[in-house]
This record gives structure tokens, sequence and C-alpha cells, in this order.
């Protein structure tokens, strides 16, 4: 018996592995540090550039001219390597990486904490520092230390106004910020499979909040016809779920819309406990809930209606912007006083495209809360895409329950 | 007989006179230098707060803490004073201010260069300072020097690969950036006549290019019909034609693709001069030609294409992104890869969104190439809608000729 992490890794738990990287990816930011130390090992020629993708998200399109000139250097630099670059307006990094360029079974690198993002289609995907991706591009492979498993039994069925974002916070809760330091979750039961992959897809995001360094779904059926459409044949992974360093079973028809409250991302309380809270800004995208079904879900609340505070809602990648803009999700959401940013991650890393002033409160279907981070001296609370948009139109904390 | 602006502002070229002011707006960057002009003033009660607008477009939404904690304080003040404020996403002011909140016969100043706009529907608007926009609020009145005006009168129709603005483009070229200073520039003709508003709008929008105080057309059945929409019933107004201090007259049939070279707006050059010039970047969009038939027309070119070159396409205002993503305008431009920004300025003003590299070359729809202005070191041409389109598809300056 052996856990997926195990068993991609190719040794038990503990032991130390080399493995060829299937697919390596940076975005903007870190692909300029990965340069840089890419240049200091002397620019070897890469072993496999057509495993690397760089991805222009966190500040696209450029805010300065000094970003501007970065970028450039680093657009020229991908041409000369081999590396496929997708530039401003594509969309966040582990978004085009779910949308047919990470399959089950691989192990996938980013240059950034939540590329533990793809693990939802049964890959062993995770984080590592720039430099760390500068050797990645020259070696093709790295070694891991085989993480522990943390098994997360789901079963039972969301109530309607609950949705993928309260099981992952209220698993956060759970284990705490340092709960899952340098060990995988791995999401099974018939809870699980119930989930689309979107949902998988936010609940693997936020691994990396409980110090996680991978979270997992088995590939089944879901990710067939899922990666079906980027034209890919994959086989499904027989779950042997364990051997588990601990075990967590939730009851999803238990789960309630929850919150997480300033400045943790761990300190998870029912949305009820905040409800009135004014506020001046919400927040609708990220790698953890800007995919087409958190736009769709959000525009059947807000149509027709006027958002009561600045809502500010990202698509996460341009397929799904172009889809919003085909099925009229998109003149829905801007009809009702939303605006709309281009592809990528918006405010969420509070450097543009929407920071928060001083003493502001907002609400963000982000993965972080932490002190300053979406603005200095700011407040902002993490919850569902139901959440946010029944508090854009009241303009305060308010509960989506029943409303769906 | 007397030109337009004399008429509006009540007295000859030369003279002296106080206006009572009909509209006053200000923009999120503007407006926080004339709220602490207005405080150094002992922050008396405004005269006519009814006819005060704030528009948030050049930082929208903010992009640091800083501008938003700035924002936040200009927000509270317009709340206090009874300001009417249009926040993040809903657009640029001149174009908001183009969606009937403008009359024929009004006086009308802006906290912004381009504030002549809106002097195509036959008003008197023109740019103030900061200061001089606190001292309005208070007064609700200013003083003006009446301008002497140049008539030009534009006759034929132009090719349909032209539009207005290689017509102001080229009229810039002819009057020079300090050949108008302090003076109106009056359209007449069958030419200006058969001008939409969106390309009268192009047209006044540059006015301040070759230094004028004021860009006018006379109010016709095509500016009834466009501010019936809006539920205002306005008068015709009757065309004198002077007298002028400088008559040009410009036969539209004779007009071609005409850009601006870098770094000055009256550098004006047949596009084929510069066709082959490799592009980084091409922006669409601001408030010279961000409206919904420069974002069809636009649509209409890429369609079904690719871009080669990264291509930032901004809607005017909310308004016009609403239109645009239900006709599928959107999903047009979305799907040529373009980047499609929120409603504002965008990377116009060189301070977000899209900002230029060191030694990289754009071509942009707006209304200035000034030197660094769009990123420190690069360089910018200026041209219509349509040699953007042309130009993203081939990746470097072409020519729309024929195509259309």
């Amino acid at each position: 018996m052996s856990t997926l992490s195990e068993r991609i890794l190719g040794g038990p738990a503990g032991s130390y592995v080399d493995r060829r990287i299937d697919r390596a990816f940076a975005h903007d930011g870190t692909g300029v540090l990965a340069m840089e130390a890419y240049r200091r090992m002397g620019t070897p020629e890469p072993t496999r550039p057509e495993t690397v993708s760089i991805i222009y998200d966190h500040l696209a399109p450029a805010n300065t001219s000094q970003t501007a000139t970065l970028q450039k250097e680093l657009r020229e630099f991908a041409a000369a390597k081999g590396f496929s670059l997708t530039d401003v307006g594509g969309g966040i990094c582990h978004q085009l990486m779910s949308e047919g360029r990470v399959l089950p079974g691989e192990v996938v690198v980013g240059a950034d904490s939540h590329s533990c993002t793809t693990g939802a289609f049964g890959a062993f995907s995770t984080g590592v520092g720039a430099t760390d991706m500068a050797a990645i591009w020259a070696e093709g492979s790295t070694w891991f230390r085989v993480p522990e498993t943390i098994g997360i039994d789901l079963s039972g069925r969301l109530p309607a106004w609950c949705e993928a974002k309260d099981i992952v916070l209220t698993v956060t809760g759970k284990i705490g910020m340092d709960g899952g330091t340098y060990r995988a979750l791995e999401y099974t039961g018939d809870g699980a499979a119930a989930l689309s992959m979107a949902g998988r897809l936010t609940l693997c995001n936020m691994a990396v909040e409980c110090g996680a360094k991978a979270g997992l779904f088995y590939a089944d059926k879901t990710t067939q016809e899922y990666l079906a459409r980027y034209g890919h044949e994959v086989e499904q992974q027989k779950p042997e779920e364990g051997p588990y360093c601990r075990e967590l079973h939730i009851d999803l028809a238990d789960t309630e819309p929850v919150l997480s409250v300033p400045h943790r991302v761990d300190t998870v309380a029912p949305v009820t406990d905040y409800a009135g809270t004014p506020l001046d800004q919400v927040f609708v995208g990220t790698c953890t809930n800007g995919r087409y079904e958190d736009l769709e879900r959000f525009a059947r609340i807000v149509r027709g209606k006027e958002v009561a505070c600045r809502t500010i809602v990202v698509p996460a990648s341009r397929a799904i912007m172009q889809q919003a803009a085909k099925t009229g999700v998109l003149a829905d959401i801007i009809g009702a006083g939303c605006m709309v940013g281009p592809p990528g991650c918006g405010p969420c890393l509070g450097m543009h495209m929407g920071v928060l002033g001083e003493g502001e409160t907002a609400l963000s279907t982000a993965n972080r809360n932490f002190k300053n981070r979406m603005g200095v001296g700011a407040e902002y609370y993490l919850g569902s895409v139901a959440t946010a948009a029944v508090s854009a139109l009241a303009g305060e904390i308010t509960s989506p329950e029943g409303i769906l």
C-alpha cells in the first residue's frame, strides 16, 4: 500500500529520490529571478527546454518601466532558450497549467507557492524557489524527500450555498497554518469523487496554506473527461488510501459558509459570525476561484442587481474570459456594476490593480489574507464565490445560506 | 456673426467674461489635488455640488496602498460635499461626461487637459488646473478670456480605411503643437456633419494637442439623436462660421492613414513611411479611441485571426464594455489573443497596466506620444484603430489602406 505521492515519486515517505521533471514553470516575478540565477550558473544549455513554461501573470501587464524592461529581458531569454512563453493577458500560471498542460502521474514544479494546484490531476505538483528552478532548467531533474501524507476523506454532498472554497477553508482551520508542513494532502471518498475539476483545483491550490508540499486527487472519470477536452487520453489512478500519518473525515453535508478572518488563513469562522461587517471592496478571482464555474456562479447571483461596494472580478485565464464573454456571464457581471480586470493575478499580490487603502476592509476569494499583503493597513476576509457575491450586493459581509 | 465659443461664453474674442459653470469634473489624480487646494481654502461649502463629478480613471483600480488611501480620502470628501462619484471600472472621465452629462451650449470644465473632448456636443469644454477646480467648486463660476477661433472646414468623405483619428492627426500636423495656443478649433462643413459622435469626440479630444483651449462641433441632428439616447431633448445650433483668425480646408477624400511619429504629436507622416517597423505592443483605447465604434472596428479586422505582438484593448467606459460583451465584439477581441483591460485610462499615462520597457516600440490609439510618457526609453507611434488592428496582426507597422 502506498500513497499517491509515494507512487509518483517512487519511494516511501521519508526517502530521498531523484526525479526527472515533467513540467517546470515560472511566472514573470520568479522567472526573472530564475533567469538571473541561471546566468550565475554560466547560462548552461537547458536539458529539456520543451518542458519549460514562462507565464506572465503577476505584474501583467507591466506596472512600471522597470517591470516592463525586466519582462522584455525575460521574453528574449525564454526565446533564446526555447522555453514556451505566455504573455500578458494569457492568465494565471496555475490556471494555464490546468488547461491541458499537466497530466496524472507527472512530477511538476512551479516557481510559485501555489504550484500545488495541479495536484488535482493526480500529479505531484509543488512549488520550488527560483534558484531551484534555474537548476531544474539546467538538469531537467531535481531531488525530493518523499512526504508523509494526511488523508482527507470527504463524504456526502455540499449544501447548494457552499462550495469547494468552504471545504478548503474548513480543512485549513482544522489542520492549521503549519499542521501540514512538508506533508501531502490526499483527498479521497465519495465526496471528493463528486467534486468538479474546478472544485478539486480550489482544494489543491490551498494545500500550501497549511504548509503542505502537495495536495492531490486521484485521477478518475472526471479527470479523464476534463483532460479529453484538451486532447489527452489518460488512465484512472486506483486509490490505495494510505498509509496516512493523519486522517480527517469530513461530512460535506455539515459544511457551512466560512471565512478566513484577518490576518491568518487558519482563523476560520462561520460567515454569520461576521455578518454586517461593512466592505470597501470585494474581489473575485485568483488561482483559487477565478475559473469559469466561479464566474458563472457569481453572475447567477448578481445578474440584474447592482453591487453596493466596488467589486473587482478577474478571470483566471483568457480562455475563461472568452467563454464568459460568449455565454453572457461577463455582460451580466459588468451590468451589475463590477469592474472586470484582465486575466492574471489581479490585486491578489497587492502590487497593482486594486490595492486596498489604509483602514479599508475587503472580502476576497483568494487564498491568503496575510497582514498588509493586499494593502498596507487593510483587513481582508477570505470566502467563497457565493459569499463574495451576496456580500458585494449588500456592501457588507453576508452569508449566502439559503440563497442558492 | 460670432463663433460658437463667442456665443457660448457671451463675448467677442479677446474679451474677459465671468461664467457660471454648468459641469465641473475631476479624476482621481487631479481630484486629490483639488481636494487639497479646497482644504487650503478653508473647505467652504460648494456653491452647486450637483454640477460636480469625480470620476476614477487614471489609477483605477489603485496601483499602490498610497494611491488607494488617497482614493479613499477623496471618496469620503466627495460624499461629504455632495459630489457625484464614479468609482473604479466606470470608465474615463471624458467618456462618462460624453454619456449624457454634457449638453449643447454648456460651459464645462474638467481638471484634465483633454476636457476639450465634449466640445463635440457644441459645448465650450476646456481643461483647468486642480487649484482652479477647487475655486470653481467653491464659487460655481470662473473667468475666461474668450478665444479666437480657427475654422476647420471638412468636405467630402473619408476612404473606408481612414477614420476621424487620421483627420485629427493630419490637422495637428498642419497646425503644429503650439499653432492653436489659446484658440478654439471649430469644425464645420459637410464632412464634419457626416461624422458620427464618436468621430467628433475623437477630433475635439485632440484639440489640446495643438495648444487649443477648445474643439467644437455645432449641435445638429446627429447630436440630437445621440443625446436622445440619454433622455435629453436638445436644440440644433446654427453655424455662423466665423469670424476666424485662420481657416483650414480639408478634403476628406484626400486623407490617408497617418501616424504621429515619436516623440511629438505634430510630426505626422503616412503610415506607409514607417511600414515594417517591428512592434512590441499595440494599445487600443483611451478618451481618443476607446469607444464602442472603435472596438467594433478593431474586432471586425482581428476576428478569427491572431495578433502577432502583445495587444492591450481597454474600453473607455463600463457601458462600452458591456455593449461589446453583449454583441460578441469582446469575445472576438479576446479570441484574437488580445488582453482586455478594465474601463479607464489603461497604460496611456504610463503609470500602470501596460507600461513599456526600455527600447520597446509601440503603436497606440491615444493622443500623446511624448518621450518617456508610456515607458522610460520607449518609442510610440499614434495611429487610428484600423492601423492598430492591422499592425497588431502583422506585429509591425502596417497600413490599413485597402483592407476595409
